[in-house]
């Protein structure tokens, strides 16, 4: 009966003046009869202080936030937070935590936190670790997680849990969490792992178990929809200023020194637009949004001829996933699929290398001397800074409160600034990605003064693309956080 | 007829279903017939793909974020971004930008994109540094700014037009401004600073002058109201890690070993709070806004005894504001004053380093190790990161596009995520302060385990500070971005 | 009939041309009829394709490289290394490991690689950790050191067996290494460490054990004579530029900016010396080797009227055992000693700084602005860099080849670049210092442009305090790295 | 008549007890009656207090430093230093810097303190920077170089100079001298660029000008003999842990995760065996110096199974000139040559990468997760540390003070601590290698456990390649810097 991912009916309430709550499941929503207990965040002594110890439960987070005077008031979710009722005793409680996917700055700080979150605050001590992904759920051990054996993970980059890509089977999945009576799972991971959660939510759901399922998203790429950024992003732009900056020195040092640095981003390219507008030292950066070409006027070996002839040297910036279509044009060899089913992208920053060399070897007399740098590995592996260190006991108490109130097939994160439940399929429908009608993508083409490579046909079609600009006025705005 | 600073007047707008808008003055509220010219944007090839060229006059932004089905709507501030309209032509505008008080990271980023966004998207190129703060107006030569002489100053820490604290004559530099023939000033600085940019604006306004003053807010110490943070913040409390880290090792390597870490914070403790939130190696975190005491039940002294019979060592991190009536108390001097006005704080790591030894000394047999790290001009001193590059970034590109669009007497900052252009007195009036009565500060206490220091009556007040519960439901939250 | 340290009877050999054998104490020197053994390395794969397993028995390290023709050969010392012969079979090794004084970068990495060496070269697996100096041998539970536990210490700050300062029982440490069965003794430590060790050997040759005790010679100081340098010395240097940097920052950013760095250096200023050349930013740097003065003509403070004077700003760099005559003279306070024995050194830098102010505020016009940075808690308590570690690894190799081989009462480190067996006495006599009739010392007197302070008289006697010039055509030079 | 580089007869004085000078060139060599004047560092303030101005003409720098007590004393060097006469009048001195190959950390502070240096000690200031290597002496415009051009480069990486690899022109080189009447030049390059200085050389003494040619050797690889090691060697060492810490995060999160690092090192691998040594993190580390291969018992890919099986994953550092062999023999393509005339080296990390995926994609029914780290580029580019920086000084006054004294055809650097005067030919001959029958390869054997890739006549051969042991005994000793 149920089908793929994303199917569960939408939970949507509407109130006054446009005003649209899009709401996440909860367990009494299958489930009768389900007792409740005063939580127990009252009786400890960090939050005697608290003014309201609860979120209440009428509170919600507009999306819409840039708003006219009498305008509508759009859509909003659940607010994030302790509830006055809990639906799980502390003794009752077994999480499971699982990561999956890449690797991203923060993993650890979200496992520590998920674990002395449920301790210190729900007085919860059975909490397991999956190893390896989600198929770690039926072919591997699993580990016991205390606040001692997560004391200090944060410090360290990776995951103690170990991750895989790919493929699984949710039913030996569900099968697993039915042995072993878990009653909150945790699921840690991008696109492709919340669109897994969302399967294993609905067959709990069919088989009427009382389990809360709630996903923490994580994605270095920052393409996850709704939520203000993903974990880790901010650690891997800063990192990326170090494989932006060694480009810029080999590129200077040498004759027609050209650096070119590929960094992360499938789908969208905001790591290379922000490493870009953080560094200022890039002469052009290449996003998968904003398709590009090589040859002729306004393509980018003219330009590059231009900048080398004014200045002597340039930085390419590259996300992973731009010029796809040019890639595999030229290679003819998209056949290969990597296990998580994501098309196995050629490797853009050594096919644009080569196309530079060549042109410069073929139609050129300029020697030229070009450095790639890939430090992908080098950011993914680091710890997470400061910011998103707190950012991830943020997102695990969110989602510790909301299991424990009972919410479940929901994930959590910032809308505007506020924590919020946001159900699974809001996430995983349609990517993220950088808006290059927007001011944000202008501001970077104004501070490289790289070609647009759009034609006036282009350029016409992406100002029509969301209707003409009278619509704009009822304050449905693409997402434009700069100003 | 003007008087002191945040005497002007508000512009306060009404909507339906009580939505406000703040207003800021704009040149035309004094000056008639003031002619426009079109944006030079529309001309720019970098912008050329931008959907909208512009924000519409109309766009406002909630500070109300977590809202009712059927509450109200709230304060709104006037979105900022570039307008169709603008009310200097290029050549006509000469902008000076002056930089005040204690230095924090991120301040070259920002003179740098407002010299560079001046002379890219509006083709100015009469841009003046004003040299050493706002005495520099009438006592110093000024500095020409040019890209090219600020390429690459982001890079570096401090600012490159040097600062001062303290007293200045508004005549004097509103002589200055008139005498160089100033039509922008831009104004970076503290609270102090950007009361006395209210006072510069409103003596244009008297003299009837057609310049504009945009304040962007500068205090490392998070303290700006309004606003989601200030710049460099971020950067400050990672950079807090390196210190907290060291008084962690050298606690951990003796008998008893005692790490005191003092951080920023004259009357607002958001550093001490997030470093200590991030690097989970603290036991106990004072600030300013949560009073403490030494002696007694429930008392810090007790609590290191406690600790040390625990765990053999503790880590304490202090605001430099934290227990100023205690050290006063026990100090009394409080007569000195710094420059700026400020109370000359004594400094409360020293202080409290002192009355722990001499306990330990005096009524215990225990033998301490304290070891003490001020890394104030540490932190104070570093460049910006990347992320904080960004935001700066989005700061001054905000404060020009509202001076072009003749906005005055305003400052920026992010409101909920987006930017705004926020009246001087709402950012002066009263300083951000951690909320003790919030989730935020009780995550830290549950975090630390440290005492609360409150008596059962603090509670009871703190809960009841700003009226019975039944009144919040309306949807006035105290800020708390936590969840 | 044993007495103080250094009194063990030195063992001298004399050879050809002026050659002199400053060796170590062995077993056999007080233990007659010691049985040996094959070394174990000869059974160790990974040594297999060692062209010589093992030291030459008359390998010797030159201590004078700098030779003349037909100029005499100098004192020499045993070469560091394996023997073909060990004195103790790996079952019956029990060996001990103790850290006393102050941290210091790589402390943790000689444990480490003492441990593992001794595991993975001879099979040794009996190690105990003494907790908390000297004192713990007597007064503390023992840890049980495997190469499991110290698998990743070395990428951490501190001492993971703790450590203390000042007095200790020598008698009860004897008899605890006889009660607990120890063969080897292994302390890491500074010079008064080192003559507690020469103390501790004596004891044990006076009561016939055979116990070889090594020492691991720490200093951050450098103060360490005739080795070239003590671990943890190039961390702390690299990391003492974080705060030259900081004090240049704040300098150059306000009028008339002085940046006060107080650096490690109790007798000797090596790290200052060393953090001034390689950072350039500093405009005055002082040691305890080179005495100053205040006032007058040729004085510091008229040196910073005329630094800031041309250039608006100075950077100081101080070490800590800096001008103490001038200190205790001002401040008449020298009867304080802290644990250790060492003088209680009142902070130059603070008292420099107030010195500093006060001048200004009361003889000049001049508005100061100085901010004074202690980054001494924050070096010692870092990880040690890459270079460090590997210097570490030789050490911890050398200690244990040379105990293994029945060497005792002997300290390692490398000579001229050669790891080398040291009597206690050679390292204990007198502390490394600064020499500042050396070339090094110009360097920086040259690079900083800062007054010698030195009379003419001054100059007259550092030049002759080593007697006439032509003495020293026999090739006995002051130590000068340099050139 | 001058023929191939390294020609020059050399200059070897005997003297007592196998006492062996082997002397540099001097001007006085092939330009008769050549004047002198008294060393202007005479009059420097900064050097007043210097006990020994200058160093003695008969100081040299053993080279072997173990010895025996009645063995032969071997090679020496001239001591590098101020001498009390010098050829040149300050105002007399022309000269240019050139910096030539790939780039190394440390390159701007030679420059710098060539610069300071000359314009400090001597009073010299006219000095002319090279742009882009030795081909800029006839292709490109001179840069004027200045203390304050200098000033702060030392914190930059790469060299403002720019930089080349390959082919030149010696006749123009030297028109280029002749004509701008340059008369001291200073290369900064690695063995190819100091063959050419020696070229250069030959060709200034054939038409019997008074130029002096001063090398800086350069190689990030540390393949200069003679010399302790080289620039930059150590700053790269710590940065390369970065990378190998990301692969070891990177492995250890993924199941049968294998991080693979490729280092810098065409014929010397030992930036991969100190990064190793210094990380502890690595499972194989393959060097040039070392063979290995791949199938087999004893192979490597045997090793990855086992250590997988063992570790669930594993670190393989490789440097880039290991097993070129291998390489070549699969791929046979070894034609290509890059401009230098090195060999174009395949890159064996992606060789062995492919290599491994293939093996247990096809013979196992492991999945392995690969990943590979080419950190090349962000090491050579990061500016030098604070030991480097020092160094750096050291080299560039050695040079200094030998162009001076007339002294040319020479390099300088440390041997055995101490700075000397090296004849071009003795760095150039025969690179500085790993020396696999060494302590420390075998020390590396020992902390990696991996396999030597030996067989029992490789390693007889091993032992025996320099002779009998009994001949080492006269004190002719490997480098083995260890112990």
């Amino acid at each position: 009966m149920m089908g793929s991912s994303g199917n569960t009916e939408s939970k949507v309430v509407k109130g006054d003046a446009g005003y649209v709550l899009e709401d996440v499941p909860h367990l009494t929503d299958y489930i009768a009869d389900l007792q409740t207990y005063p939580n127990p965040l009252q009786m400890n002594p960090a939050y005697l202080v608290v003014k309201q110890y609860f979120v209440n439960e009428d509170d919600t987070v507009a999306q819409k936030i840039v708003v006219h005077k009498n305008g509508p008031r759009g859509t909003h979710f659940r607010r994030a937070g302790p509830r006055q009722k809990v639906y799980f005793e502390s003794d009752e409680v077994h999480a499971c935590i699982v990561t999956c996917g890449g690797l991203c700055p923060g993993l650890n700080t979200v496992i520590r936190e998920i674990v002395c979150g449920l301790y210190h605050m729900y007085g919860v001590n059975k909490i397991l670790g999956i190893d390896g992904g989600y198929r770690g759920f039926y072919s591997k051990n699993t580990v016991t997680l205390t606040p001692k054996v997560v004391y200090d993970i944060h410090k360290r980059g990776g995951t103690i849990l170990g991750t895989s890509r790919g493929g699984h089977d949710t039913s030996k999945i569900v099968d697993s969490i039915q042995d072993h009576g878990i009653s909150q799972v945790y699921v840690i991971g991008g696109d492709g792992t919340q669109k897994g959660a969302a399967v294993i939510y609905e067959e709990l759901r069919r088989r009427g178990l009382k389990v809360a399922v709630a996903g923490i998203p994580k994605t270095i790429d920052n393409d996850i929809p709704v939520i203000d950024k993903s974990f880790g992003f901010d650690t891997a732009v800063e990192e990326a200023q170090r494989a932006i900056n060694a480009a810029h020195v080999e590129a200077e040092s040498s004759e027609n020194g050209i650096g070119v640095v590929k960094l992360m981003g499938r789908y969208s390219g905001f790591i290379a637009m922000y490493a870009t507008l953080a560094s200022r030292d890039v002469d052009c950066c290449l996003i998968p949004e904003s398709p590009f070409y090589l040859e002729g006027k306004g393509g980018l070996l003219k330009f590059i001829e231009k900048r080398l002839k004014e200045n002597g040297h340039m930085v390419i910036v590259v996300a992973e996933g731009a010029g796809q279509d040019r890639v595999s044009e030229s290679l003819q060899s998209m056949d290969d699929q990597d296990a998580s089913g994501n098309k196995l992208l050629q490797d853009v920053g050594l096919w644009i290398s080569h196309k530079i060399k060549d042109h410069f070897a073929k139609h050129q007399k300029t020697v030229i001397n070009l450095k790639y740098i890939d430090p992908t590995y080098m950011i993914r592996a680091i710890p997470s800074n400061a910011s998103d260190n707190v950012y991830c006991t943020l997102l695990a108490h969110s989602a510790i409160h909301g299991a424990m109130a009972g919410y479940t097939g929901f994930t959590v994160g910032p809308v505007n600034g506020r924590h919020a439940y946001i159900p699974f399929h809001r996430i995983t429908e349609t990517p993220n990605k950088v808006v290059i009608s927007d001011r944000m993508w202008a501001r970077l083409l104004s501070s490289t003064n790289q070609p647009s490579f759009l034609s006036s046909k282009d350029i016409y079609e992406a100002k029509d693309e969301e209707g003409p600009p009278t619509q704009l006025l009822d304050g449905e705005y693409c997402k434009d956080t700069s100003q």
